[in-house]
């Protein structure tokens, strides 16, 4: 039931980063540096009421660059949302797009700049590498603590006549400039800094247990679960920015690594529940790691101690009771955040399950799960998660 | 004497990686990737005959690419040497340009296409952000274990009128493309193995102890150092692939944390010296750190257990030997293969060292030292190093 690595070769492809408090004042000038005279700005809602976007405005003013505002996404981007914001994209003339926001706001970004550059509909683009022209440039600056989109090399959008999100992987959809400014964490919503912390942590777990993990990967993997175990339960009880600015780092960390490594059966599972159920990713993977740890467990054993060492533990001769080790660790850490226990508690139905697995099953995240995975043993993880 | 961490806002910046056994035989497809018709390959007389430019040119003409070849670049290049080839360049009509070698080809590969694109002297483009025009397309493939130059936003020329090493800084340098293949090791001198590996060394702890360094850039440094720690004596006394590909990693790595760490006075000595006596620079790194560490260690006490963990060694309760921990487990690594000790076997004359510490105060490298350095500490470093 192992998978051979057949990754002895491995490639590692970050964009620029660049990340310190305060740098939201600074997308004016990454912009210009990009070649824009008009920008597109996408973001939404909460942010231009805290008053991020207003910033981000304020400093392509300051730029002499003139921009327009798009900000009709909800949470799981739906497909139309995104062929919509392609039409005012178009209508603008803008020559350089700039995303602000969570995973949804920068997944629409690149939505948008996938279809100005190749035309047709976003599903056409659905798998590994469809895409053939190079998109616009484009920034990206996260606004919350998990996503890993602002350098990675996918997008995940909801299709919304099959009701199931689907993964759009291509090198050429990282952006230009992922640039974080740990300050906006302040004014996320308690809620949204634990899901997006715990997205975080299941792109960690994922990614340095997928097949396609190397070296590169490896270190930022272990360093966001670092990151995580040392600051995660006080940022959520404080909220101080030192802290916050850790997790900012560890999603970062999280992101470089599973861009590479790519992810496991966790996030290939959540693709298609946070579809049907318009469900909050970070609470499903929240809901599903447990689980995923357990299954992949008899073929990570060697990788153990070191997910254990960064998480804070030591196994002291205690090698028969590391996979109970990690689970606990790792529950404490969901339960740090109040994280939801249960794909029920999420509005997930039973009589979905076999259909939710035969989904799942397509998943581009199945190709690098560490253990040979079919319809059973995904059923039988999501009742076991239920 | 400590010097306030200035560096809050932190980048992070690297080409693409691909890594692997036998993949120079993917050269033409990077190439190809960057929009080549015609090649520039630049490399040396060694490599040509241990048949890894024959397996390169192969890969070219593969992908219907034809090419020039160039290999007139000596160790430490040559101001004139860059514009020689420049020279050549411009009558090959090329479009990419291709560097199979260690840090001398590489940084005159670097060198070349600076000209090409910027025109004049090489040494007009000395120190930070001299370089306004971007250059060709470029695929860099280490030949060694330790320049980085792969990877890095550097170049080091030497100026034969002057007889100074000179850096060139720019994001605008780093290559498209960093392509290792550690098979190349197999045919490395073994000598040379030790010397790029101590230069991955120094990379590594004067990155860990940079004031721009970040967690970015640690994460890289100290698995660099991990890697060397568990694999550079086995390496140079078996020299087995799986070893000597431990150490390509670690080279990756090190390449990693100081470009965007930057370096400390090591390498601000090691490039004037390395100009005045045509020294090998690994040699001339091997014979400053322990010196370097001892300098910088009442400022970098924080990070030393780090360092150490790093290298496989534990405090465990005695802090106050730190110091000497740290300085012996270096020297360990120095002597398992065979590093020359004192400036004076590697041809430094006394009388010279009041100009060389002059010299070493005006590099580029002195900016992220973490101890503030004036020329009399410079000249202090050498005299124990001697």
């Amino acid at each position: 039931m192992t998978r051979k690595n057949g990754f002895q070769h491995y490639k590692f492809e970050v964009p620029e980063i660049i990340f310190g408090r305060g740098l939201l004042r600074q997308v004016g000038s990454c912009a210009r540096r990009l070649g824009a005279t008009k920008v597109f700005l996408v973001s939404d809602q909460g942010l231009f009421e805290a008053g991020w976007v207003d910033l981000v405005m304020k400093s392509l003013q300051e730029y002499g660059l003139s921009f327009v505002y798009f900000d009709q996404i909800t949470s799981n981007p739906k497909d139309y949302e995104i062929e919509s914001g392609f039409r005012e994209y178009v209508a603008s003339g803008a020559d350089v797009i700039v995303g602000l926001g969570g995973g949804s706001v920068m997944d629409a970004a690149k939505g948008i700049a996938i279809l100005s550059a190749n035309g047709g509909r976003i599903r056409d683009y659905r798998g590994s590498d469809k895409i053939h022209r190079p998109i616009p440039p484009l920034v990206l600056c996260p606004t919350t603590c998990g996503t890993g989109s602002d350098v990675s090399q996918f997008a995940v959008i909801n299709d919304t006549e099959q009701l199931c999100k689907f993964t759009i992987m291509s090198r050429c959809i990282a952006p230009d400039i992922s640039l974080t400014d740990p300050e906006t964490l302040l004014t996320l919503p308690e809620r949204h800094v634990c899901s997006t912390a715990i997205d975080a942590l299941a792109h960690a777990v994922e990614a340095y247990f997928s097949v396609a993990a190397s070296s590169l990967t490896d270190v930022n993997a272990l360093q966001a679960l670092r990151l995580l175990a040392d600051n995660y339960a006080r940022a959520v009880r404080e909220h101080r920015i030192e802290d916050l600015e850790a997790l900012s780092r560890a999603s970062l960390h999280a992101g470089m690594a599973f861009s590479n490594a790519l992810l496991g059966i966790g996030h290939a599972l959540a693709h298609p529940i946070g579809g049907l159920y318009n469900a909050n990713h970070g609470d499903v993977n929240a809901v599903l790691l447990p689980e995923v740890v357990k299954f992949d467990y008899p073929v990570v054993t060697e990788k153990i101690a070191g997910l254990l060492n960064a998480l804070g533990c030591e196994l002291k001769g205690n090698e028969e009771f590391a996979e109970e080790m990690a689970v606990e660790v790792i529950e404490n850490l969901l339960d740090a955040g109040n994280s939801p226990r249960g794909l029920r508690t999420l509005g997930v139905r039973e009589e979905d399950l076999n259909n939710l697995a035969k989904l799942a099953l397509q998943d581009v995240c199945v190709l690098t799960s560490p253990r040979q995975t079919d319809e059973e043993d995904l059923l039988g993880i999501m009742k076991r998660s239920f």
